[in-house]
């Protein structure tokens, strides 16, 4: 039987994949942005972020509604709650996209040092990340929320190599140092989406199996 | 008269706190470690992490079986919502007192470059934005909750200054890349300590006016 509360569920699983949609795609425009070295692009990236915005404000609402009017139980009660969780970590991964946007924005006005390859299999992975972990909650598969927490690892590794041939680089050539402290941390920008990607999957793990595996599995 | 909810709403309160005053002290002592280059402080800070990671699940566990059993109302129900962000958000400052333990630990490898001023200055900032979160959220406070996002824009300055300032020093000695960029990364994590505190701010100014000021005064 369809209860009218159904509606409401689907409709903030809906709200989330969209936030989550384009979420992804501001990172994959931000790191586009920067590979093609395209202000353009970099300055799409930052306005379409107030959307992003707002849907956070929106699916709290609904999430906050629902609760008030129907009262949910453990169960749905527990999804609603995870929204509001969730909805929090998709905003941030909108800023980290506007954090690359604005730092490609200042790295156009030196000329390129040599093609970026680790930053944008980065990327890949963190926007695989978010993809997989939305996944994971529309299909209440608690496999696969876990299966996205072991990826964070390869991130990590790919943020620390990167950091250090960067840092390689710097001391053959000072003059390059301010460009490589932006590639740092715009490599650190994409390690936060890919921890946001995570916390995301372990909400969903939580809210399948009723257990948390915060702080085990994955750290920051 | 006293209503049976009102205890658990004061224990999440509570709660909420103790997590916050635990995050608030694992960031003074992580800055004192790099100050005072002190490795036992620096350890001490990575081993309590797990207490403030724990209050997460416990505060979360909390809010639900309290929105589950008395099934509140608008202002009540608000509030559990908002203590759900708000943990997570403490959560992630203890992750931060820990990175910077953590780099902390590979300057100690090599010797001092020149006395740190302006980070102490952010944390002690940074520091007393999460208090005054807590204290807006606990009093009930927006005017307050508002004063704390409009601290961001001070942390905001001086990690953009520390930024500036380490490049140039970079620049003059190579050798010293490695531990300013170290150094950099830190007054990042300061940066997203007070990102954090405004988040908490303003949930609180959402908690006590209904509408939100997310995205207007404040961004990352």
């Amino acid at each position: 039987m369809e209860r009218h509360i159904d509606l409401e569920l689907q409709r903030v699983k809906d709200e989330l994949v969209r936030m989550a949609s384009l979420a992804e795609a501001a990172i994959g425009l931000a790191v586009k942005a920067l590979v093609s070295r395209d202000a353009e692009i970099a300055r799409q990236v930052i306005a379409s972020d107030d959307a992003i915005n707002a849907l956070e404000v929106e699916i709290d609402d609904l999430c906050l509604r629902t609760m008030a009017r129907y009262q949910p139980e453990a169960k749905d009660l527990r999804f609603l709650a995870m929204a509001l969780k969730i909805d929090n970590d998709l905003e941030r991964m909108g800023d980290q996209a506007v954090n690359i946007a604005e730092r490609t924005l200042d790295l156009l006005k030196e000329p390129l040092l040599k093609p970026l390859i680790d930053i944008p299999r980065m990327a890949e992975i963190a926007q695989r990340m978010v993809k997989e972990s939305l996944d994971a909650f529309v299909s209440h598969d608690a496999e696969r929320a876990r299966a996205v927490c072991r990826q964070d690892d390869e991130v990590d590794r790919l943020d620390d190599q990167i950091f250090r041939e960067l840092l390689t680089y710097m001391m053959e050539d000072p003059k390059t140092i301010t460009r490589l402290v932006h590639l740092i941390l715009i490599s650190r920008h994409l390690e936060r989406v890919a921890d946001h990607a995570t916390n995301i999957a372990e909400d969903v793990y939580y809210l399948v199996r009723g257990t948390s595996i915060k702080h085990h599995l994955a750290g920051e």
